[in-house]
């Protein structure tokens, strides 16, 4: 993918073609005279470029993937761990993982899905037969036998040997328009008509006469209004092809965590269904993901078999990777300057870690937070209530007359005290909580970002080596200018996902705050009223 | 005062007398004729009767003083320990004090102070001139060797040979009648007019040109308006003069712990001063107490003069001990039945034991709650506060337009729980604190009343023996009904005592309990207010 990436900032020119099947699209120029002149696309070997700089540095989707895995920020966090952060941080370090799949992956062609865990894809592993919802063992490598021959003559290498089909992006509607407005910048074009959905029903459901069973979520899209049913394997499904497609230009924060154990208790299946939802209007917002053909399969595939056929085709797209840039279009936009866009990309860096350490602080105290009130605090209110009771049992023990009125009031003061503590402990899940989660999100969300700015710093970084290759008679003047213009529709591409991004963050802490305060305010004034009746009870003598 | 509180039982009849300098009072009558027929007044050694058992279990007010002063619940509670307690239990136990008085006492006679420190007694012991507000080295003694004599041929070894001088209870307008009020049984008489005082304005004062420095408070009585300047060693002169007088009949509560480091400190004073108006309080609310000369000098002296003779005065007066219930008459009551006396007793120790450890069990409460009030609960507040505020400073730096509604409205929040975090460490002043000081005033005072109890059940027991001294011819059968007379007012006094207590206690915890619960509905009010307002400054988008 790395020298593709380089490939792709350098030739392509997308032409209409037709494929042998008769099928129409969009396919790169610059492919199709891939035994021509241009000496370093045969082959990454061959090449006389230095591409293991792209190779070592330039993270992959599938690299976002596995780091993602392993911290996505999905985890639960009432059991979140301050000192477990250590798997995030890396994100910001140069990543290993490329290496490795450079290595992996020497040729020059982009491996498609190579490094993903190719779940649900190959014919004969009908995966609605197992019942774990995450196998890797069991589904990977299916894609490379299944697919293998179907491209023709391409070597197996790379995955995008099947680009020379004919690109499903076969009308210029599925262009994702990057609209200029003054204030903010570059911004996607955003559909009139808001989509959103719900998550919601989830249901057991049994096959194999009983023998497998899982939960079937209702997924409701306000388009249609026309319920359809997911399992999680399907969101996740749902998640890789979009990870796999747009994951270079937008990031697809990662799902809920998987979970084997305790997946059928209510509590968690309440807490993935909540998360779901939130995954699911988060990629609702999103005008470049929204309308995509896959995400609109997920969410109003007609029937089983439009559902499977819909899963066929988006699993065998090939405009993933960069390729998606080639599907973004900064309409009537100029290109930009390579230090203007440099510093927009060092400036939304700084942004998104500052805005991530930010977070993690936010999490780390609420969650300490969260522990003392339903901890220590409630637990000091109900002996508080208690010591009240006892010490109203005990006075009324005194044998002394004409104290019931205190020894009431006082039995009285001790039970809100009680009442107090149930209100304490109970109240974060009716505000930290949301704090809470949308925090969680923006974790998540937040740990994609170095992957995807890191796209975009390798393009610029490869486009300032532009003027020593046309020096060295390398390129001509004229590529250079190619890979200028590409460089910009990238950057046009990041600051409208950057955008999007502010616009979205600033909706949400404008939420979650008001929703946050808005129930502390009902808390305190409930407790107050309930002070204020334990009040009354007293009388003065 | 073993003995002596069994002749007391038994054969003081008290007449009006005239001693040898002229100075008329009530004297024992049964006291003139001890050289007479009554075979075991002579001295405790020649006893034919057990005394030891008296010696060994009854409490002595000198022992009250002791124990009390060791653990007297003023302990500042806010270093309050719940294992240091054990102190406080042994009040409940066979106090090993009365042995050694009784050991060191083998006379019969009650030994006045003995087992006090004698502080601010003996002549020539000018107690202006020693700046520590306690110091039993430099007085002790002074007592013994300025009055030695002065009492006649009577053997030093108790000081009640001073009693052969008149009394100063020189009218009957000094005994403190019980009035029988059928729902709660015998009460005191109280006056028409509650007393009260007011401590305030303390001021550093010094002498012997500024080398010794001092805390003058100013109380002003309800009664006179008058303010009168005293220093806390006259207030601990009080108390001991309180506690040897009324100790054996009235739970004289302890003052607030006496302290040399930091005693200059503002917030220590301030601390006293609270105590000593609390403690004040009580004392002019006992309707015994209240009226007694000695209370009374101190509130009302004319002027230093007035003050020295009244201290001279109060400090030789003789109706001291058991013999204060020689002023206590109940008026138009009968004897009581030994049995219903005995129950009393039991079910007051049962009730004063419950109710200390209720008290003590919310000392503890309070004080883990006082600690996480004013300790980490504050402490997280501000960090939830200052956590939004850095959130909405990483906000700031975004530079997307349009931003400043929401980091404006976040920075606003987080000041507010940054308020929200003092108010929570300030709160405790306002509410736990009295509702402490309350129960700390009657942890204080509740570990006065096994004494006060021991008293009453030892003379329970030495009336129940009075069966067999009649039987042995020891006594005669009017004898032992004039013991059962006595223990009967005895029995009385401590009742008026309880109910003097149960109306205090449920007029103190009315109180007290309406302040705490009033504070609380304002601190949760004020929350809530300022949460609104955090709230209202967040917009939806």
């Amino acid at each position: 993918i790395i020298s593709f990436f380089f490939l792709y900032l350098l030739h392509y020119r997308w032409i209409e073609a037709k494929n042998s099947r008769g099928e129409v699209g969009l396919v790169p120029e610059d492919y199709i005279e891939i035994n021509q002149a241009q000496p370093f696309t045969s082959g990454g070997n061959a090449a006389p470029l230095d591409l293991s700089f792209f190779d070592s540095h330039m993270p992959t989707p599938a690299s976002t993937a596995q780091v993602s895995h392993r911290d996505n920020g999905n985890n639960p966090w009432t059991v979140f761990d301050n000192n477990a952060s250590g798997g995030f941080s890396n994100n910001w370090a140069a990543q290993p993982e490329g290496t490795e799949t450079g290595k992996t992956s020497s040729n020059a062609w982009p491996s498609g899905g190579h490094g993903h865990p190719q779940a649900y894809q190959g014919p004969g592993a009908e995966d609605d037969e197992w019942d774990e919802e995450w196998d890797d063992v069991k589904s990977s490598g299916g894609y490379a036998e299944s697919e293998a021959g179907e491209g023709g003559a391409i070597n197996r290498g790379g995955a995008h040997g099947s680009s020379m089909k004919i690109s499903r992006n076969n009308n210029t509607h599925n262009k994702d328009v990057i609209q200029f407005i003054g204030e903010v910048g570059p911004v996607w074009a955003y559909p009139d008509y808001q989509l959103d959905c719900v998550v919601a029903d989830p249901k057991k459901g049994s096959k194999l006469y009983g023998l497998k069973s899982y939960i079937e979520y209702q997924v409701t899209p306000t388009t249609t209004n026309k319920p359809v049913n997911h399992r999680y394997k399907h969101f996740d499904w749902l998640y890789e092809r979009l990870l796999e497609k747009f994951g270079s230009a937008i990031p697809i924060p990662c799902l809920p965590d998987k979970q084997v154990a305790g997946r059928f208790e209510d509590e968690f299946i309440k807490m993935r269904m909540e998360r779901l939802q939130g995954w699911m209007t988060r990629m609702c917002r999103h005008p470049v993901i929204s309308s995509s053909e896959v995400f609109q399969l997920f969410l109003s595939y007609k029937d089983e078999k439009d559902w499977k056929m819909g899963k066929r085709k988006a699993e065998k797209d090939e405009t993933v990777g960069v390729m998606v840039f080639s599907t973004i279009e900064p309409e009537g936009l100029p290109d930009l300057d390579l230090i203007e866009v440099e510093q927009k990309c060092d400036q939304f860096n700084r942004f998104t870690r500052a805005m991530d350490d930010g977070v993690k602080d936010l999490l780390t105290i609420g969650n300490e937070h969260w522990k003392r009130c339903t901890g220590p605090l409630p637990k000091e209110y109900q002996r508080i209530g208690k010591a009240f009771q006892n010490l109203s049992s005990v006075f009324t023990s005194s044998g002394y007359e004409g104290e019931a009125a205190l020894t009431d009031a006082l039995t009285a003061a001790g039970k809100t005290y009680e009442e107090i503590a149930q209100m304490v402990a109970e109240q974060p899940k009716k505000d930290l909580h949301f704090l809470m989660e949308t925090n969680n999100e923006y974790k998540g969300l937040l740990g994609c970002f170095p992957d995807t700015v890191g796209v975009h710093k390798a393009a610029i970084e490869k486009v300032k080596e532009a003027d020593k290759l046309v020096a060295a008679g390398k390129i001509t003047p004229s590529d250079k200018t190619t890979m200028s213009k590409r460089a910009s529709t990238m950057s046009y591409s990041l600051q409208a996902e950057m955008n999007h991004f502010h616009s979205n963050r600033i909706y949400d802490y404008n939420r979650v705050m008001q929703q946050y305060l808005e129930q502390q305010v009902k808390f305190y004034e409930m407790i107050a009223d309930k002070l204020r009746h334990a009040h009354s009870q007293f009388t003065t003598m």
